[in-house]
């Protein structure tokens, strides 16, 4: 296995044995230690100290099922502090598959706005090329992409940045291709695609051809724990096929969270929507039906997923408008905003893959510009043009695109919902007490992947645990941040959660696998210590960049303003949010 | 002694009696530790938690020279941290002889964008009334302050807020008038006007007749004091009748600090500009005689200032263009943008004044915008029209009016400027290193008077320190920042500190002065206790806030881009920074 460190001061690279202290790290775990170890915490994000790691799990490039996801780790410009926003596409595979364990970005051009690609190929060993890029940039990304196909051939994956990237945007993500070899993978969150644009780096191109493949030590190890994987998957009412994810996507939340007064609506207003169920991962199954003339289930985002939850959404010629409208970016910027038009979220969805943006932060921060009085809630046509501003970078784009905490500072507003920077997702803390406590705590800003108490607190997943109250919710939150920590790191996508922690078996799958392809002999007691010793490195590395306990907090308006329509207010003691890293 | 809360949730006020154990405290001390006490660190700044206290000094309202200060104080909305910031004006004596030892503005209407003024009289006790004011919005100060001595009659001071702080900015100042009722005289600093705007006030209109006045315990020990005070700044060459200050205003240090190449230049990319001479205080003062046809020498911004530093620019015509062009506006504006030309700085800060921006941040922000390609460097015209767009609250006038630091995140720049969200002054770190420190670990973000080490390391007040070598300076810096905090709420200016630093019996003067109006004992040890305790509290309550040491450091580009033309960096270790709080 391999470190390929890219040196785009000089744009040299050096390929070199894993390092023995890294030899049992991937995924999150390795992009989270080595900007630990190798980023000043103090540094600019977008300077040339920031480094940039991409790693792909544990299990990727294996048989194991829907574990093709690969991390970006890096110091965030959206939160001052660490990041890792993980991704599935082709491209984790290949990169596993070339035994690069890490593809380390450092260092930055002397000359500012030049661009480059990096062409890496097996000869033996990886081997990298760049060339320049300058010609892709100031261009939409269903446009360019199509470009490095035609320049590289069709066995290639490729990695890239949009405008909102090149703009220098807290808000522009990481873009992976998908299995139609369109730009719509994205590690999104914390502004990772600025970093990679401030190193002068637009593509990161792989082809995988005649690699040797990821070794796996114990191979019948490997297959049990795989094959109870697969069980867990094909069995559990979410995950299996024709399942709910598989139908609805999952836009399927959209009537469930908002059933349970938990859909944040208006900036944040209220946790109930009437628009709802037109916006619905029902509503786009049945809105697919009736144009395509039969049931559309989902698609795979990645090679060897078995949930396959990536819808398509057709217009009503049957053309394709958007893929994927996840239940995240049909929220942000459909019940957050006062939308209810599905195929203006659909466009608007396309906007921000075309330009590189994250669509969580896109949505949130088009709602508080709503609240500011830029343009009214609900004003479809208005956000759509909104969305094309930040991609041509207007002053009014960049004031957007530079994220939503940004934008309530320059537009002077109070009730912004953020943490550390970093916008809230699709679930409100007032009406789901432990997921409050993911985001407050959460070494990345408000992030729902962090630690996924929805799970019990709304879908039942364990046992149900009651949303509206507090009591418990920071060790239930300390076990899922822990947990998904390792998750990030075994390749596998966070949605096998659903199923293996209902089926015990299936999580024993996940361990087994990876005991299978290192050789190790990991307990779940080791899962859980891997995944705390990485959230208390990432933790150090926030405390020294300034972003400590008093960071854990939300903001002022969720303790003082309350609800609708359970009328509660985030009522979590400091005391229990500062339990979470204090008692782990 | 009373205390004066003025309640905008509900317009009500409340008259106490001072309490006793705010009895020996007053200015910057009065409204830290109210602050401190008061509002909760994580409050938003904006929001209806935070409160605006205004405090003049101990000496305030006598015949102490140079005493006509007031301080405000606040949560910023621009550091997060504690703010203070104080101006010199007739304002400051109206309160003191009121004896309103403090006006505390509270709570927040629950109409937006609904404006009132207060008016405060004397009737045996200060008696407020409340009036509508959104007649007076949306409008150049220089339009509407006439009005308010229309309508309240010759006898008032007048406090208010202009168009910037409407818009919310974190570049906008609380003004006051000068002695010819013009609003110019700025408490600056940390969007201190944002927070006077959230809380729907416009105006506090002051009229002091028949007040009582300030009552003095020991009137001889006063009188002692009044006059050493006196005879060092009669004495002194920085602040003597027809020395440095009151010939060449504070722009004297304009040719000073290009000297000793720690002139900040083009948004802090040299210590030197080629333009200096153009635009010093020296080339003020013969432009002046030249159009006036006879030496103009500088005014009193406020009743009693025996220094007398203000200036006015006069046009060709011997019209004025604008009054007072400090040294801060006329290097933030001019060699940190490349301007060099007089008039147009002039006309700059004319529209600062007009709008209630503070000029400081105006100019760094500006500079940052310069090297982000918005216009470019040295482009006075281009200048003058962004200040318009500030005014106007166009998208490009509220990424720059949310300051130096926001713009950067906009645009998405490296070389920004900014100590905890707070612009750097006119004084280049990396060429002296002592008011660098200052920057770094001061309470209230990067501000130059917060210890104003420049008086020995470039004045030779005090003796002459090397400004190049970081020994020594940790202390240097720390001695300064507590004895600052006692002028700060002294009631005097900052400016009597050449002299009585470098004339012992000033500096007793100063103590006497304070002695006689309590009826304390102070000793020289006492002040600087005095002094310690204020930053003490004021760093408890940003550590609250989540400001601790990690944001006691300059930006990265200090410590890895050497300046022309000493060509060093900032080489102050952590160790020595920390020590600033860590040894106090």
């Amino acid at each position: 296995m391999y470190f390929l460190r890219i040196n785009m001061s000089d744009r040299t690279y050096e390929l070199t044995e894993l390092p023995p202290e890294y030899q049992h790290l991937a995924g999150r775990g390795l992009t989270s230690t080595l900007i630990a170890n190798e980023v000043p915490p103090l540094a600019h994000a977008l300077g040339p100290n920031n480094k940039l790691v991409f790693s792909a799990g544990f299990t990727t490039g294996t048989s194991a099922p829907t574990s093709s996801r690969v991390s970006v780790g890096t110091k965030s410009p959206l939160t001052g502090g660490i990041k890792e926003a993980n991704a599935g596409s082709s491209w984790a595979k290949d990169l596993a598959e070339m035994n690069i364990r890490a593809l380390i970005v450092e260092g930055m051009p002397a000359e500012k706005d030049k661009y480059w690609g990096v062409y890496v190929t097996w000869d033996g060993k990886p081997k990298v090329e760049f060339f320049e890029a300058n010609q892709y940039t100031g261009k939409v990304l269903p446009e360019v992409y199509p470009t490095m196909y035609e320049k590289f051939g069709e066995d290639i994956s490729v990695c890239g940045i949009g405008m909102a990237a090149e703009h220098g945007y807290g808000n522009s993500g990481v873009v992976f291709n998908d299995m139609k070899n369109r730009p719509t993978r994205y590690a999104g969150r914390g502004g990772v695609g600025a970093v990679m644009a401030a190193k002068g780096l637009k593509f990161i191109i792989l082809d995988g051809t005649g690699a040797p493949g990821v070794s796996i030590v114990d191979k019948a190890l490997f297959e049990e724990g795989r094959k109870k994987m697969i069980d867990a998957l094909r069995t559990h009412a979410i995950t299996k096929p024709k399942g709910a994810l598989n139908s609805y996507g999952t836009a399927v939340l959209i009537n469930i969270l908002n059933e349970a007064g938990g859909l944040p609506t208006r900036n944040f207003s209220s946790g109930r929507f009437e628009g709802a169920p037109k916006i619905a991962g029902e509503a786009i199954f049945e809105s697919n039906k009736t144009r395509m003339g039969k049931d559309v289930y989902n698609h795979a985002c990645s090679p060897g997923c078995i949930i396959q939850c990536s819808n398509t959404i057709y217009d009503k010629n049957g053309k394709e408008i958007t893929s994927c409208l996840e239940y995240e970016s049909d929220w942000s910027m459909g019940a957050d905003c006062g939308i209810d038009k599905l195929d203006d979220l659909a466009e608007m969805n396309a906007l921000c893959n075309a330009y590189g943006l994250d669509t969580i932060e896109t949505g949130t921060t088009l709602a508080v510009a709503m609240e500011a009085g830029v343009i009214p809630f609900g004003d479809s046509k208005g956000a759509i043009k909104l969305i094309h501003e930040m991609g041509k970078g207007t002053p009014t784009g960049r004031i957007l695109g530079a994220g939503t905490a940004t934008t309530g500072r320059v537009y002077g507003m109070t009730r912004v919902p953020v943490v550390k920077g970093q916008s809230m997702p699709a679930y409100e803390p007032r009406a789901v007490k432990g997921i409050g406590i993911t985001y407050a705590t959460s070494t990345m800003g408000a992030d729902h992947t962090a630690g996924y108490t929805i799970a019990p607190e709304i879908l039942g997943v364990m046992g149900k645990q009651d949303p509206l109250s507090p009591e418990g919710k920071a060790a239930l939150s300390r076990a899922f941040q822990a947990t998904t920590a390792f998750i990030d790191s075994s390749g596998h996508c966070l949605f096998i959660a659903f199923a293996i922690l209902d089926i015990a078996s299936g999580y024993q799958g996940m361990i087994d696998e990876t005991n299978g392809v290192l050789g190790t002999n990991w307990t779940a007691d080791d899962i859980l210590k891997f995944g705390t010793d990485i959230l208390k490195i990432e933790r150090k590395f926030n405390e020294a960049a300034g972003i400590g306990k008093e960071a854990d907090r939300m903001p002022e308006f969720m303790k003082t303003e309350p609800l609708p329509p359970h009328n509660g207010v985030f009522d979590v003691p400091d005391s229990a949010l500062d339990s979470v890293f204090g008692e782990m």
